[in-house]
């Protein structure tokens, strides 16, 4: 870089990316440390995929052109095969399932990681984010999928959240019998009818049945008048979605029933119902009852490759309204079969890191503090060497703590303390070092504008927020002001 | 995907990358966190910057083509601008600085995290690799550069290798006083030669001093007949950098002596002595002494941004030869710059967490366990309810069970739990059931070759290693087995 030419890039984030610092950072650690400990209760073992994997792998490519889909960060180093960063954890779980057939199955297993996806970016809506993911693979059993509803209530009661939220559970298998007893021909067209019906569900909280009831069948005008087509299901048809819609019951045995009784004729909607009753077994033999998990007819879950019961993890508002969404997941089948032509059952649920996040910032938990506890100031440079061993005196007594290295003066200093959010100042000088005495100064007691405090004389007449005691009983009176604050 | 035509892709992992799983991520979770509360007792403060940044952010941009440099994996979104995925954490750092100029400072943070290079993969190396960073921003006192050489060796410490590693410091200003007492001209070339001189160095361990002095003057011929290019140093020029490389001594002190007599021509040379004398006095006060830290002239680190004092940790072997570097750093004083214009001072440290995790594999140190403790076994179908109901009572205690969800009847339950490495498991059938008993397997003891016991019949002979108790005392016995398998 020659004198005049210079060119100085702007610093900025790529376009939906974050920086996340200090106790943001530490609440999620501290999140994700409680929720782990949770999962290894029920056996589940921890994986790290890479970040970056093939395409293919991701099955977010198109066979015909061979190109990666949209909606993915792709690209290609020094191979043909296009990389990409993964979008979520489920396909590379497939991917590492399919690599080692010989794992001991069923195999629990959880993972942790920041995902990307290619999608316009918004308030909360981030292109890097962190999904929380527990799977089973290799087991059919429906005592697998009560088990992830278990492990998701655990884990929110772990965090603070017991009575807030509520686990509610569908069944894709009851709806395509809604569809198949409705007499909606579900086969042609390879299940596009029952993905157009179940991204009609999806809106349900937004538009109400009415608008659903629209939706289903001719479609539907919104206050701008913009028109959106419907499934184009008769309003025979659209009635009984609606009806199963409204099947929701007190109880998840009484649920059982009122959906059977719709889904009676259909041989599919009668085995999705009867895993339903399996998993109301299996809850209540656990101990989860309805306080905990539901069943709900309206949880559908977007993606199609849940073949079985899905579940949506809901917080709650005081009057039992449905607030935000933390965790979803569900059964899916055929993921694996992708790779190896084998069935693998598998089972799952992500937990919404970020969301949750949100969530417990507003629970009244303390976020872990991560700033110093003590600034050691550097009144006099010409003792330098002496801030450094009490700085170093005070971290081997596991206070943490920071030797000031700017080249402010003490008015400055103390600012820094308190941009910093650090409590408890030390202050030596001359006379200090010459008679073996430190003065511990507490911050937090009547918050001093640090700025007008420019003089010596000025701050030692604040004498009610600072002490001097001999260097040796430092440590002590630190912890005492430490211990104090803390109580307060 | 329809009949004949599924063309199935073939489950695999981008080249140079890897999973981790099990035992291995939670060593390094928990290595993570030993070291992290070490840092935050210095008060540095946590940040985690995004996967992905702008190219010209990294500093990996020919300004001329506006392409990304090579090395790094670079693509585009939907956006006109290159990004590119970090290849370090100092690059974001700088970047994330220049964005908050109102930060209060000296910043001092920490962040871990991956990166990723487009590198040769080999044993060891991989193209995603996690780094431990940790720099202290805007603070040009030699304090901090001796405060960032005490965190290393307390984070070491904390990890239990006191007594095997060492914090060698050199200077980078040093060694231009050195080349400048020896008459080269090393304003001209803007600091290749000195750029080629440090290549040479960095050889040292691999050449010897020898091999150094011939690559410092005309070349080398290797062992196979390959000539490598010298630095075309005279031999007389060679020579004092040799004796540079040679001024190592027992204390820091008579390093800097031995130092000062080489450079006392240069200017740079003695103010980089310097600062050597400045840390050796603020390390000396912290109480950190050559059992710790030493001077080390052959310490250059390859990287050019480096601006006076260098770090690296390395591992000693019992005879004190140096093995491997577990850490490395420097002061960059110039690197915020290039954003802003304004000089920020600058000096930091990186672990390599990957190569540490070798080494404390061997340290004797046990593994966290991730495997769940107990397995419920399910004997008889027709009770699963019931085994739910066990395994929800002993994951409630806190202790880690799973409920065995295969198909495979009880010898296969048995090798599951065997190659899972869980101790203990839970047996109950219709006799149990019936009597309110159940049955305590304690695993480890006399390895069952569990293939071989498929009947009922024979595994009740085992008895030394089952126990039958009241449904009530499970528990109890549960954590007795565990106790006793622990204190083994």
């Amino acid at each position: 870089m020659s004198g005049n030419k210079i060119r100085r890039p702007r610093p900025r984030l790529a376009r939906g990316f974050r920086d996340v610092s200090g106790e943001d950072l530490t609440a999620r650690w501290s999140m994700i440390s409680i929720v782990r400990r949770v999962y290894e209760r029920y056996g589940f073992i921890p994986l790290e995929t890479p970040t970056v994997e093939f395409a293919d792998m991701l099955g977010k490519f198109i066979q015909e052109t061979g190109l990666p889909t949209e909606g993915i960060f792709s690209f290609k180093a020094d191979q043909p095969d296009w990389l990409a960063l993964r979008y979520d954890l489920t396909a590379p779980l497939s991917r590492y399932v399919a690599m080692h057939r010989d794992l001991p199955k069923p195999f629990r297993r959880y993972q942790v990681g920041s995902v990307f996806r290619v999608e316009k970016p918004g308030p909360g809506r981030f292109r890097e984010f962190t999904q929380f993911d527990i799977d089973t693979v290799g087991s059919a059993s429906m005592a697998a999928d009560a088990e992830i509803c278990c492990v998701l209530c655990d884990a929110f009661d772990a965090l603070g959240l017991e009575g807030r939220y509520v686990v509610r559970v569908g069944n894709r298998r009851v709806l395509n019998g809604v569809l198949e007893a409705a007499g909606v021909d579900t086969k042609d067209g390879g299940g596009l009818v029952a993905t157009r019906v179940m991204r009609c569900i999806d809106k349900l909280e937004r538009l109400g049945l009415s608008g659903i009831e629209q939706l289903l069948s001719q479609g539907r005008m919104d206050g701008s008048g913009d028109f959106t087509e419907g499934a184009a299901l008769s309003d025979e048809q659209a009635r009984v979605v609606i009806d199963y819609l409204k099947s929701q019951r007190e109880t998840r045995m009484a649920c059982c029933d009122a959906q059977e009784a719709i889904v009676s004729g259909s041989e599919e909607g009668r085995r999705g119902v009867n895993e339903l009753r399996e998993i109301d077994e299996f809850l209540t033999a656990a101990g989860y009852d309805e306080t905990k998990i539901i069943f709900d007819p309206t949880i559908v879950r977007g993606l199609t490759y849940y073949t079985g019961p899905v579940y949506e993890a809901s917080l709650r508002d005081e009057s039992g309204k449905f607030t935000s969404s933390i965790a979803g997941g569900g059964r899916y089948d055929d993921l694996i079969e992708r790779f190896t032509g084998q069935k693998v059952p598998a089972t799952g649920a992500s937990i919404g890191v970020d969301r949750l996040l949100e969530v417990l910032k507003g629970a009244d938990r303390e976020p872990e503090r991560v700033s110093a506890r003590v600034l050691v100031t550097q009144m006099d440079k010409t003792y330098a060497k002496d801030y450094v061993a009490i700085t170093a005196e005070l971290r081997r007594a596991g206070i943490p703590s920071e030797l000031y290295l700017g080249k402010g003066n003490i008015g400055k200093q103390f600012k820094y303390a308190d941009d910093r959010g650090i409590p408890v100042a030390i202050i030596a000088g001359e006379d200090e070092f010459a008679e073996g005495l430190v003065s511990v100064k507490n911050l937090a007691l009547g918050k001093v504008v640090s700025q007008e405090v420019k003089e010596r004389s000025e701050w030692l007449k604040r004498e009610e927020t600072q002490v001097t005691v001999a260097r040796e009983e430092m440590l002590m009176k630190v912890r005492e002001i430490l211990k104090a604050q803390h109580n307060e």
